[in-house]
């Protein structure tokens, strides 16, 4: 679509550059901004219809979206605003500088603007801050046929329609009706006998985690967003949940390699932002690593024979396995648990899978190695069977702290995901080490 | 709910389990079958009505249904059947012990059992394998008053109705209406006028991966799939795209823990499957890590000194170190790339800012480093000076093959996060391990 558009721009024709816009999807012409010379976005947004505009504002990057309200005039900025649902309005002022902010707010009337106050309290990443208010709310006591004159007269407006919230004269919620439902009842039947009153909601407090879980685990469309007094106070849609789903999995991912997590995407960081998020782990696993050191050195000093430096080379295997197996079996914990699959109660259950596991994959490992090193380090036996020995061990106690570790961090309050495979290899490294050198002084002639 | 259902049935009060179920969701009846005792199952099962037991069903272990299908009657299993979506049915088979799987396509009627037939040829993992049948098809001839009497005639049985593709008599796609869009028009509107016809589609070949990033990136209800005739021939619904994305989420993190993915749920794969889907890595890294030992044994030989034994010590601060970097850059690159928002094009924009991130990180790492051994190991400023500057080296290094090796994966045609962390951890350690020793021989008086 780009070079299309670059030549019409060239060319002048706009109309025809204003019948592929049309044509084409709201979230690919945000795409197209992206790669747009910076001359040219302005031209093209003008050309958008203005119900479009505001769609394809909210799919934007920030960059974008700041060029374009600074270049805009106040009466086509009010335009956009008026058509932007409620959220997204909020997170265009959480995410725009000073400046822009301010020539937003001036161009939105103000029953929006007390809205985006209200808004803006909720803390952040918590269900109030994801939600929209855009719903379309339904009395017990109307018929079908209301319920649809309602929808019709009002539907234009709202994010989604097609789950109803019916609630009663003080908001609180009483009952969900889908439009399938309406669309398969009499025209004079009741809302309130086909409603369904078992509802699932969530409060404004309530964690984007717990939003998740929620669309996750039931097929819903949207979800309702209770206040303190029960109230309906918004609806979670199932775009923004999937969106909510995606920022989880990206959290987990960076907790997992040791990175404090970030909301922006990777090139839009600064250098600068991205080493802030990931000096401080870098740094504690640094100087624990320094007790991994200080087991080889104090074992050197009783080891300094020939013997004692042949073990040295196999210290990166060692090292290298355990952490493998450790991140192998913390990957699949930490995933079971946020999948709901795996709960503290089966904290048993999983270690003797994982001890089972270790039994099996230890013994095909340690027999390999037995074998490498017989065959390759002069038919020395002792060696291999120290090296093999260790080996076992260490594949047994990386699986049980790949495991356990996760889990009593669950259990003590603590995220699993942070306990992951960093924090892991340094403890398995160590013990590791230290069950090499107790069973080398065993075994070997030092 | 457990407790209470189990206490109403030791006092045999089934009319009260009954309302009780009645008023729970179906996802909650489902999980409640994981818990109660199996002789209970049966009883409890027969208690639900025939449409949500269908439903519940669906939601089920594996386990759970094949005691249920094994234990009861022939009739009551071709009812459940036949509520069943054949998404669902189709799910089942595939998942079932041949014995089951029998006794489920005997009571299924002819026509079913032919569309099954056909849904068993799809590909695994195609968008074929994962679509539904079951979706609202309308003319464009018709007026939006014909398109709703349509849908409350057959929408009964369809999975989503919200969304309703117009097809021609060859049962080629030509458009979409949603229910919005006909619930905000006049009744006398022909669908032609309303209808969208810039659709995005999928074909049955599609890996559901591509289905997964269209729906990350558009926010349908809904998506199409064609055939190679681009006739419609089903819909991926949003609830089997949620599914979806968490699979290949958990795929991304299963691959990025040198884990070989599997389908099943953590508790319910056995420990010999387990260890079938992590030896082959385990054992190809421990392999390769035999060559950072053998270059331990080259330097052990040429350093036999005191000053040479005390380079030993920070192996494991210096392997784990850029083995940390390295897993922290490929988790972003990885993920940045799964999400869309890394191209190949972007290989020389991502590498410039992980060295610029190295530059930083590793600058602080060093200086630590420095301090810390010139204070702790008795003020040699050379041995800190070796130290520090190989950790400096390694981290810029680690952060380079962190980024480049997953984009010039993909770029090859492979799937960056099999390259991820344990095989980068791999190769960065000999990296540093070499460095480590070249800078020493410059350096030290050895």
């Amino acid at each position: 679509m780009l070079e299309k558009i670059l030549e019409l721009l060239e060319a002048r024709k706009f109309a025809s550059i204003r019948e592929i816009l049309n044509d084409a999807n709201e979230v690919d012409i945000a795409a197209l901004f992206e790669e747009l010379p910076e001359e040219y976005a302005l031209r093209v947004f003008r050309l958008l219809p203005k119900e479009v505009a505001a769609d394809v504002f909210s799919y934007m990057s920030n960059d974008i979206r700041q060029n374009i309200i600074e270049a805009i005039t106040d009466q086509e900025l009010s335009g956009i605003i008026d058509e932007l649902f409620l959220d997204d309005t909020v997170d265009l002022i959480e995410e725009m500088p000073a400046t822009v902010v301010k020539k937003v707010l001036a161009n939105t009337d103000s029953k929006k603007r007390a809205l985006i106050n209200r808004f803006l309290q909720y803390k952040e990443d918590s269900a109030g801050s994801i939600m929209t208010i855009e719903f379309v709310d339904l009395k017990k006591e109307m018929t079908v046929r209301q319920a649809f004159e309602y929808i019709r007269r009002t539907g234009v407006d709202k994010e989604t329609i097609y789950t109803c919230f019916v609630t009663n004269k003080s908001r609180t919620l009483e009952g969900v009706v889908t439009v399938k439902d309406l669309l398969l009842s009499d025209d004079d039947e009741i809302i309130e006998n086909i409603m369904d009153t078992n509802i699932i909601y969530v409060s404004t407090d309530d964690d984007k985690e717990v939003v998740a879980k929620i669309f996750d685990k039931y097929s819903f469309l949207s979800l309702p967003v209770v206040d303190k007094e029960k109230r309906l106070v918004g609806i979670v849609t199932f775009d923004d949940a999937i969106d909510v789903i995606q920022d989880e999995n990206t959290e987990d991912f960076e907790k997992m390699a040791a990175i404090i997590p970030s909301d922006e995407p990777y090139l839009k960081t600064s250098p600068f932002k991205h080493a802030r998020h990931r000096l401080p782990w870098l740094l504690l696993l640094m100087i624990s690593a320094t007790f991994t050191g200080a087991i080889i050195t104090s074992f050197q000093e009783k080891f300094m024979s020939v013997a004692g430096a042949a073990l040295v080379a196999f210290i990166p295997m060692l090292m290298d396995t355990g952490g493998n197996c450790g991140s192998q079996t913390s990957t699949l914990t930490i995933r079971g648990m946020s999948l709901g699959q795996i709960q503290g109660r089966d904290v048993l259950k999983v270690w003797w899978q994982e001890i089972s596991v270790a039994v099996m994959t230890g013994a095909v490992l340690a027999i390999v190695n037995i074998v490498r090193i017989y065959l390759l380090n002069g038919r020395n036996i002792l060696l291999a069977l120290t090296v093999s020995l260790s080996l076992y061990a260490t594949v047994i106690i990386a699986q049980s702290v790949g495991c356990l570790l996760p889990i009593g961090a669950k259990k003590i309050g603590l995220d699993p995901a942070v306990t992951a495979s960093p924090l892991i290899t340094t403890i398995v490294d160590a013990c590791a080490l230290s069950i090499y050198f107790v069973i080398a002084k065993i075994i070997l002639p030092l």
